[in-house]
């Protein structure tokens, strides 16, 4: 069971059984047909396609270890720089196919669970069983090409509740142990694509803590397929259209983002990666380089994007007859300098990475950050630079419908651009205002500023990456005679 | 036939037989039941009905002079600072409504008319007619309320072709005089609300010049109603929203920006205010204080959305537990200072006006216009409020029906706040999100920059108010001792 | 003893004894002739000899109730709205000489003396004696036309000392009671134009709190001579300068700030405001509306200079060829915009004021604190355009003593303006430099940042003042449909 | 005459006769001894010293392929991507001395004429004297370590003086060719350092142009020694100290700029590099890749600083007791974001550079271009944020003699900090307002923003730099489905 191709993707995401709810109704038939979804499906249909194609083969896939299938390359752990750099090869592969508006690509959770696998050791410690669990489900998900969602963050009112009453409390918890397995209550937010995957990976930061020692019921992680039963995903609205005229974003990239129940699931045993330790899940995160990788998996989308929001804002600018006005060339600009700078970071990630103990080549976490801290603001400063450019023309446009209607020639005279049919540059326009002004944009615009932790977590990362700051600090008290002993 | 109320409000927008297209397909049936249009109307129609109570009759309107009926305020020329605050009033009567998410309050055109009513002299010397026709114009609107839309602005395509090929040119111009009228053929972009108004008034900048003495057939100025033959609205994609809970804005304020191309539209003798003379546009507009008047509405209107906003704000502060953050409140409290700046501005508009020649009270221009200045990056900047306060809880919520489904219960446990239910914290993230991300805040976001004129525009527009700079400059150079005739 | 003239100030602060020290040396003869303070004191002599200009006396001054002779009217506790349009007027034509450079031109200390006389009654609880003494001691600088300092910051270090160790403490406070007065040791921040004033009212924050009905000895109060014995002026380095060529800004209104010591100060009890009761520090304030009055007198300055720097960018950028740019229009607008904005801030808190108690008409705070939030950045802005528009020009200017030395023609030839010789264009770029990059324009901007309290402090007390607050809320809420008591 | 020492370079400038003209008056006497001009000196010498140490001969010099001596690593042209290493290296030594406050660091003219040398062949086509010329001239620089300054721009007035009236023209140029040299007359501005220079190249853009063929007298290039006669420096005013203790900074690192006035110079024919012809400006600068190799040696710079201020960023933060503070941690790592950018920016550079075709390492443009860009506004919040860390401390700190005066023990006690000595804070301090307060911190400013090309030449040569604009703009095509040829 090698990589999957497009067909298989989608039949597997149809065969589920989900608990799905959209707007208070229960989600029947297959999902590839529901509006909210088939633009996303067919989309990464195409890309699983893609790397299926015999062209690729080398670029997008290796020899499992233990099948000798192909597998996909986003799950490989990355032996040296060369590893780190074929595998970045293959995500922008990818990001180019969806400009970067897919934060969740399945390589990302695939990046994710190869890190948390070069960890298992750590789990060791608690048992050997959770680490040859997660060792089992790693090659499972690699070997079986699954794709997966996951959470990792809870309701605000589960962190209200403590350890002084577990029982009462709204964190999720394993609330009992059973022979065939633990049983697990509780609601995680935000499981983006968790309809359009097949298995959720349930790794929450544990909900309060309860000391060195003590069994911690919110400590846990595990991964089961979505259709268990007593899981219960529900949507928010979808930004999700059909015309790829009207909505040329919207009608491809939209992520369903979705509220995930869990009621007295019951977890196998083989799928629990450990219960109980709290210190455990920092392990995981610290040992498996969590950040470091998943940063370089995400710098690549961010290049992509801002490529592509290159393109559009100079597509626009020439549409507009101000692509010479140094207004517009005094912004532009910006942007570049921007994508200069994230391609550089990337290569520094690369080309200063580290071997771990368990013989893996961790790109360096701080240029990542770095790139995490500046991206949101550069993508919100991107969508209105959109505005700015697009002004009124923004708001005003007709559908493809239009087009074909009785006004077609009215549409046709009256919205033509300099030397642009009107068709060609409404359309233009249309796609400005998902990003710009509609809601494709602006759950992006949220999306970017907030998934991969808020400002605060982020800073206190980058601050922590700071290794030369005693350094600096040592040289302004050199130059002014201070004894550092002070 | 005095001050309408909702009802005949909703009559009279029924009873027109527009040709309105939407996603190109011919509008037909009651507007008030459609989809894009019935929240607005609604809405409108109680602001109709606001005005017919008994209770804000001296509030709302005054005797027509022609009639000795009520008629609404907004028509009112004002002859005193105080009859400028009676109009004030009347608007923050509707303002406070609508929260100034009406960008085209019916109240908006009525001061438009009445400005350049208070020019008609101007007209004079092209043809007493001409100001005849704009002074009963007015008198018809005011006495009979008739609710106006506007077309100022022209597709690009028709700012490339000039004089030279009048004959050929794209713009809006009058190509035919007949005895029964003038025949007009042109586009116009953005006529905000055309289909829930009665008539259009028809004022654009002449497309082209052609100098002193000549006809220029792209300089015109008429009003007519919606549904004459020839007049075709078409619509951008309606962002509107039936359920309050779901979208408590869009539901309610969405409106919705038109196309209108006139193909060989005859407009009536007796509609047209002037033909042909270039220099009339500006002295209408310069003459009636137009910016001055419909500064003075608008700022009201900025000021009710910021108060709306500045509640808004603190009301997601306190439902996130974060509204005693310095990080916080060193946010809100710049939104408070701009508040006070536009009261301050508004009341120093009221108190420094001055008489026209033709007996009216204008506002001082140039707070007006310092307001219009600063309030697109204000208006930017709470919306950009909105999302950080939100932060992820701008995304994931459910819908109304969710909380009537089965999953009702695990909804209102895991997503209920400190001290609020959880369906009404979600309601207040909904109404969040519908600014902060969706298709409702996007558009409101981009009117506010562009529907007052571009920044360029407005920037000379201060420019050209600021006249105490010559005697700063002097300041500077009696200090520095340089000779002011250098 | 009326208002003085400027021989009377020159005579009075050359008469006085001051231990004063400028880098590590006693300061001895009279200090108008002394580089450091020659040119303030040249600059506050002419401020003075202004007031007492026969034509002026009207505008500058009025009739002491006591004596008869007209004393300064920023002194005159305000009965009406007139009263305060008067104040401001008056402190207008300083601010006009000053263009607002000077922060402590001496009305703002008279304006501040004049706010806590108003609130006298409160002392009158600790003791009658108190409330005399303030009484008479206003009633003093009124009728003798004191200039005044004050003392109201400590250093960091006298904060990390509490109460538990009042005996170690570093803070301020009386440490001995005589028959002559309260013996007084500590030291004090910021004592701005501290050795250019007659005296210096010293009112701290208590640096800790001992609670209700304890003696305070960090809380008290009260006003002593410059030259007593103990108190010792510590200067920063001087900014000021000769040549109002060279330095047309420094050589005039370059205030000195100082580190005022008190070395067991003997202060006689007539001076003593209170002492022991730390709740009278703050109801002084309250009741004195200190923030009202002193933020009236400070939107005068912040408009003066304002209106100074719009009059410099717009010489600057004449002289640069730069001033019909889009991007320079674009610019200065911002700050037409913001003058437009204080100047209705100060005629909304003029209007807008209440009657206390004690029968005076305070002006509006939350017009005056937000102008307070709001100038620092201005102010830095403004100094950002300077340095925008000067570019390279701000940097390399030659001295006024180059024009006459044999490279005269050289100079004149090579540095001419367009239409400006090269010595008029020169010394606007020295200005511009003294603002924008020299150490009199760095002092300023950090002053306008921090004399007013820091941003923390002045965000909270915005925060205060937004009355609608809550009634905003329930507009959110009411709309929602949220029951206002959940 | 290989690489100089610290006194060999002293003495070279001291035995100068300039005309050197300061506040009016010739400068006369050794200017190592000179106030302005002394501290510099000391700086630059001990740097000189550092490249004559054993041990770092390796790390700071070559062997003159020439004559076998050492001599400086900065006149290498590099020939693969370990020279431009070593290059990078060296330059780092002496910029982690001067902390990059040296904009005109000795290295940077270095490798400004390496670039120059690299493209001499452009020289050829017009004589091959002028190649031969300019060949000479390097390697007498090299072999010589020749301390060089520039003169690139000329004043505003030059500019607007055209070809029709050369002769009136104020455009330096050569007018007249004698059997000697040329003879040259113009005045240039900002020659940094010229002073503390031995010669000075001079390379203006062409202030008017003639057309092909026709010899333009605007066009030339030479350089010679500073005090050739008819050359006349006119200073700005210092900036310079003498204290340590009270300014760290400007005691060490002022350099002086100067206006240079050519009064028909007499160059040597050896010395000019071209004539007339208009084209060979802008092939040398294009041919010699001048602004990746000065870009790559100030990128260095730029890093050194950043460095230096993120030190004290932190230091001050320790010192104000808030650098744990939310507020200050999320300012603070935007700097360290910031920093990750300019050291991955190199490294792109190195990295990505390309051979030329005589057979130099070129270093890629388009990030040293970005960092370009980038740079000013991140120098101007660096001190932005030490003015706001530092708070009023910026502005109140006595002078180390303050220190020495009886006034001792008061300053030990009352400015001491939390774990620092008083001398120790307000040292720290000192040097925090040379910075961002006074006209040290100014002129940096300043010519960090302006040095390199104003803001519209820089956004112009980055939007020249990127080079995969079309490319990202046919992604956007491509997805809207629109043919690239319309």
């Amino acid at each position: 069971m090698p990589i999957k191709n497009g067909m298989q993707y989608i039949e597997r995401i149809n065969r589920q059984r989900l608990q799905l709810w959209y707007n208070g109704e229960r989600v029947n038939g297959p999902l590839s047909e529901h509006p909210a979804f088939r633009g996303l499906i067919r989309t990464q249909a195409a890309m699983y396609e893609m790397q299926c194609e015999a062209s690729r083969s080398e670029d997008m896939s290796y020899a499992s270890p233990a099948t000798g299938e192909r597998v996909g390359l986003s799950f490989l752990p990355p032996a040296n720089a060369e590893d780190l750099i074929r595998r970045r090869k293959m995500s922008e592969i990818w990001a180019n196919y969806h400009h970067g508006f897919l934060g969740r690509s399945p390589d990302y959770m695939n990046t994710a669970l190869m890190s948390f696998y070069t960890a298992a050791t750590v789990l060791e410690k608690a048992s050997t069983e959770y680490a040859q669990n997660l060792r089992n489900y790693y090659e499972y998900c690699r070997d079986h090409d699954i794709t997966l969602s996951h959470a990792f963050v809870q309701p605000m009112a589960s962190k209200w509740s403590g350890p002084a009453d577990a029982e009462e409390s709204l964190a999720a918890k394993v609330i009992e142990t059973r022979p065939e397995g633990r049983v697990v209550s509780g609601a995680f937010l935000m499981a983006t694509q968790g309809p359009t995957c097949e298995e959720i990976l349930v790794l929450p930061t544990p909900s309060f803590m309860m000391g060195d020692g003590q069994v911690n019921p919110s400590a846990f992680a595990f991964a089961v397929p979505n259709d268990l039963e007593g899981i219960t995903f529900i949507c928010r609205e979808s930004h999700a259209h059909d015309s790829s005229y009207d909505h040329p974003l919207s009608s491809r990239y939209e992520e369903m983002d979705t509220m995930v129940i869990f009621d007295r699931v019951l977890v196998p045993h083989d799928r629990v990666f450990f219960v109980g330790e709290e210190r455990l899940y920092d392990q995981l995160f610290q040992e498996g380089h969590f950040h470091a990788y998943a940063g370089h998996h995400i710098i690549t989308r961010y290049i992509a994007k801002t490529e592509f929001l290159l393109g559009l804002l100079q597509a626009l600018a020439e549409e507009q007859n101000t692509d010479t006005e140094n207004s517009f060339v005094s912004q532009i600009v910006k942007v570049m300098a921007m994508l200069e700078n994230l391609k550089a970071l990337r290569l520094a990630a690369e080309t200063g990475g580290t071997m771990t103990e368990s013989g893996c080549y961790v790109p360096a976490l701080a240029p990542l950050t770095a790139a995490g801290i500046q991206f949101p603001d550069l993508h919100e400063e991107m969508l209105r630079m959109v505005r700015s450019i697009s002004a009124s023309q923004l708001i005003m446009n007709p559908f493809e419908a239009d087009f074909n209607s009785e006004n077609q020639t009215s549409l046709e005279v009256y919205l033509q651009g300099l030397s642009s049919p009107a068709k060609d540059r409404i359309i233009l326009f249309r796609l400005a205002w998902e990003l710009g002004g509609g809601a494709f944009g602006g759950r992006q615009n949220q999306f970017e500023r907030f998934f991969f932790g808020n400002g605060k977590t982020i800073a206190n990362r980058m601050y922590g990456c700071c290794e030369g700051l005693d350094e600096y600090k040592s040289r302004v008290y050199h130059l002014i005679g201070r004894d550092e002993q002070s």
